[in-house]
């Protein structure tokens, strides 16, 4: 073990985790690792203080607020790793000098998948299926498809492409659009979004809420709509005007099926949930069984590399 | 035009469609063919008798029962053209020297597309969701996802493979069984079944009903496969064994996502409505959009075969 902080392999390190028996899985840690674990939710006060107080790496516990408490106590800390995407109110935590990393990509399949099984359902009328179910009623309809659809997906990044990859294998046009345009890859930017809507079956949301995309997709978008389009929103609740779209809604023009809401939670009265065409979820496209063997082997490629003393993947800034 | 039953291109020939305006959509028909229009709804009396002793081929009006009242009356038929994949009701009701053709493949998209979406549906807990979207409640939890599983598709064939493409998308790994074995296409056959099944999470059907079918996924099978593993049908519902099924939902040990039913329609009081973990469509998987674009283009191919003397693509046996 040694006391500088700038000490690369193959000294010892610590390593905090969140999980155990990830070596059982992925095979043996490096010989220079001792690993500890902490769930976030057991008392802190479990952790012996030699121990934090020789944590290099800190993964921190996914998604349990209040486990950035322990930050004070890991005094020889000289990374964490997030295993959210969004790390913006993290950072400022920080003491100088420890590196953050955040969990980008880990959550790309289960949040995509979700936006896929949401436009399914859409089209499919499943909502309408499942309370049929229960009413006892089988009346057979013909339905739309998502085969043949044009649909424009809309933050084309990593989640969005990996929107485009399902939708491709459904028979489905995409029209990429992203806030700036990147023509080498052919995509649009959100500027031509009022030429480009009147043309597509399907508007998906990926986007991130920055001050550039609150309201990305207001009136006079949603206006621009074909009737009947279907919008999806798997990113953040507020770059959809939450009063456009129910007038939209309400009259029966468009549908849409949102995972992400403004605002959120969704009052229990609030009109959205009510309106004529409107599917809604929780919140839970990026929390799904996908995101946990990710996020292992992210985890474990991560101490496997502070082992070593390599720079970590996913620094964030 | 000609009075020989034998006669070829470029003679004139009649033809008798579901749909006007196909050659507004896929561009003029050859100059040797008379188009009729009969959708299958109005009144046959309004098709002149001398134009329904020409027709040569007759393209039936889609899940129009009793259409084929009108065999009788088309004198100088030549062939049939159907637009259901299952012709075995229709073919003794042909006039020998009636050549009948099929429209397998113009349901694959629709099928595999609508099997997607219960598949998902189902891991991602969206029946759960309509509910709680309409009781006020906001309260998110982990679900299962599509990614990473194992799904074994039953009955591989171009449905199959559709379906196959989907869950390829999605991150999903996909075992091929079909009735017999097909080696160099990787493809298991059904009495590995038993054997297959305790390694998979998802096993979705999409056989046919024939004897050798009937009952292929019984109580032995169903108790092969692992805790909480998800059963889909897109087949035909006599393929699975309804009882068994029961049982193993009931307890809550397997889950179903089920477009065809036995009995179907199912009955309003019948206990796979109200079943735990059970998801239930009327019947729908081939009945959307997605199919008339590919039933025209069937069409209208078929149409320039025929004036042309070519032989027809989809024959029946």
């Amino acid at each position: 073990m040694s006391d500088n902080r700038e000490s690369t392999a193959p000294d010892t390190v610590d390593v905090l985790l969140p999980w155990s028996g990830l070596d059982e899985r992925h095979g043996p840690w490096p010989p220079n690792v001792r690993v500890h674990v902490w769930d976030g939710l057991s008392p802190e006060d479990e952790l012996p203080p030699e121990v934090l107080g020789r944590v290099g790496l800190w993964v921190m516990p996914y998604a349990v607020p209040g486990a950035e408490r322990l930050l004070p106590r890991l005094t020889r800390l000289r990374a964490v790793q997030s295993l959210s995407a969004g790390v913006e109110k993290l950072q400022p935590l920080l003491p100088e000098g420890v590196a953050l990393h955040n969990g980008r990509g880990l959550h790309d399949s289960s949040t995509a998948e979700h936006a896929l099984g949401l436009v399914l359902a859409a089209q499919r009328d499943l909502p309408q299926w499942v309370v049929d179910q229960h009413a006892g009623r089988w009346e057979p309809h013909f339905t739309r498809s998502l085969a043949d659809c044009k649909v424009a997906v809309i933050g084309y990044g990593s989640i969005g492409a990996a929107v485009e990859n399902r939708l491709l294998a459904c028979e489905a046009e995409v029209v990429r659009v992203a806030r700036r345009a990147r023509p080498a890859e052919g995509v649009h930017p959100a500027e031509d979004l009022v030429r480009l809507l009147p043309d597509v079956d399907i508007a998906v949301l990926v986007l991130p809420e920055t001050p550039a995309t609150v309201g990305l997709l207001g009136k006079e978008e949603l206006a621009a709509l074909p009737d009947g389009a279907l919008v999806v929103n798997v990113g953040r609740g507020r770059t959809l005007d939450t009063e456009a779209l129910l007038a939209e809604v309400r009259n029966g023009r468009l549908r849409a099926a949102l995972d992400v809401t403004d605002p959120e939670p969704l009052p229990a009265d609030h009109p959205l949930r009510t309106a004529p065409g409107v599917l809604i979820t929780p919140h839970v496209a990026g929390g799904s069984a996908s995101f946990r063997p990710r996020a292992e082997r992210l985890v474990v490629d991560q101490v496997h590399r502070f082992a070593a003393g390599a720079p970590l993947r996913n620094p964030f800034e």
